[in-house]
C-alpha cells in the first residue's frame, strides 16, 4: 500500500480508538484504503455469539463503522465535519465464521460530487452508503447505511449517533 | 419484580455473558420482563461515541440482543432452540445521552401463537419484533428485527449471526 494511505489508516485506528472505545474491545483494524473504498477487520473472538460465528451486533456496528470511517477519510481536506447515521439496514445471509472484513465501497462519483457540493452550499448533506462482509468468498452481510455530515462551524443541530 | 422473573433475568444475564463476550464490555443488564417485553440497559461510558452520545453500533447491538432476550425467555420451557438474527434496521431518530435502554414489546398474542405454532410444527419459525430506545423521554431509536428459531435436535442449518 501506498505509505500515504497507510498513514491515513492508522489516523482513522486512532481516531476510531480514541473516541469509540467499543473498537478497542471488538479489535477493530483499518487494513485497506483506496478508489473502491475502505476495508475494516477485527478478529472473530471478542465478537463471537452464541453459535461460534460472529455476533449480529458485532457485524452491523463494524459495518456502521466502516461507513464512518469512509467518510472520514473522504472528507479530510474539508473544514471540521461531523458525520452520523441516520439510518440502516442489515440484512444477515450466512454466517461469519472468520476474522470479521466490512468493505464500504465508494460511492460513485456523481453520487460522492452530489454530496460534497451540498456540503459545502448548504453545510449539511446526506449519502447512503453499502458496505459488504464476506464469509468463505460469499456475501454474508449486506449493510446499508444513510449517513449525515455537517460542518461544524455552522451547525450546531442535534442528530443521533 | 416477582422472584421468578428476576432470576429469569440473571440467567439471561449469564447466558449473554458467557456467549456473546462483547455485552461484558458493553455492561449489559437485563432490567425488566414482563407481558409488556423485555429490557435491557447498559452504560453510556463503554458505548459512548465521537459526540459524546451513543454510539450507533452500541445501539443496534443493543437492539439486537433485546430482540434475542425476549426469544429466549418467550422459549424457554421448548426444546432447545436457536434463535438467530436474519434482517434488521434502525432508524435513529435523536441522539442517546443518557444510560442506553432497549425495550423489546412482546408481540401480539396471535402473532406469537402463530410464531410458536409454526415452530412446533416445522421445526422453524420467523417473528418479527420491534425494539425503542428513548432518550429524554422520546423515542430515539427504533429498530425493528426479523428473527429465526429453529429446533436444535430437527435442524442443523446454516443459519446467519
Amino acid at each position: 500500500m501506498h505509505p500515504v494511505e497507510n498513514e491515513q489508516l492508522r489516523e482513522l485506528e486512532q481516531t476510531l480508538y480514541a473516541e469509540i472505545p467499543l473498537t478497542r474491545y471488538m479489535g477493530v483494524t483499518a487494513a485497506h484504503f483506496d478508489a473502491a473504498g475502505l476495508t475494516l477487520r477485527a478478529p472473530l473472538e471478542p465478537n463471537i455469539n452464541h453459535k461460534s460465528t460472529a455476533f449480529g451486533g458485532s457485524l452491523a456496528a463494524l459495518a456502521t463503522l466502516a461507513g464512518w470511517g469512509l467518510l472520514q477519510l473522504v472528507l479530510r481536506k474539508y473544514p471540521p465535519v461531523t458525520v452520523v447515521i441516520q439510518e440502516s439496514s442489515v440484512r444477515y445471509l450466512r454466517p461469519v465464521t472468520e476474522e470479521l472484513r466490512a468493505t464500504c465501497a465508494m460511492p460513485k462519483t456523481e453520487e460522492l460530487e452530489r454530496f460534497l457540493h451540498l456540503l459545502a452550499r448548504k453545510g449539511m448533506s446526506r449519502i447512503e452508503l453499502e458496505v459488504l462482509i464476506p464469509a468463505g468468498g460469499e456475501t454474508a452481510v449486506k449493510f446499508r447505511g444513510c449517513f449525515v455530515a455537517f460542518d461544524k462551524h455552522r451547525h450546531h443541530l442535534t442528530l443521533p449517533a
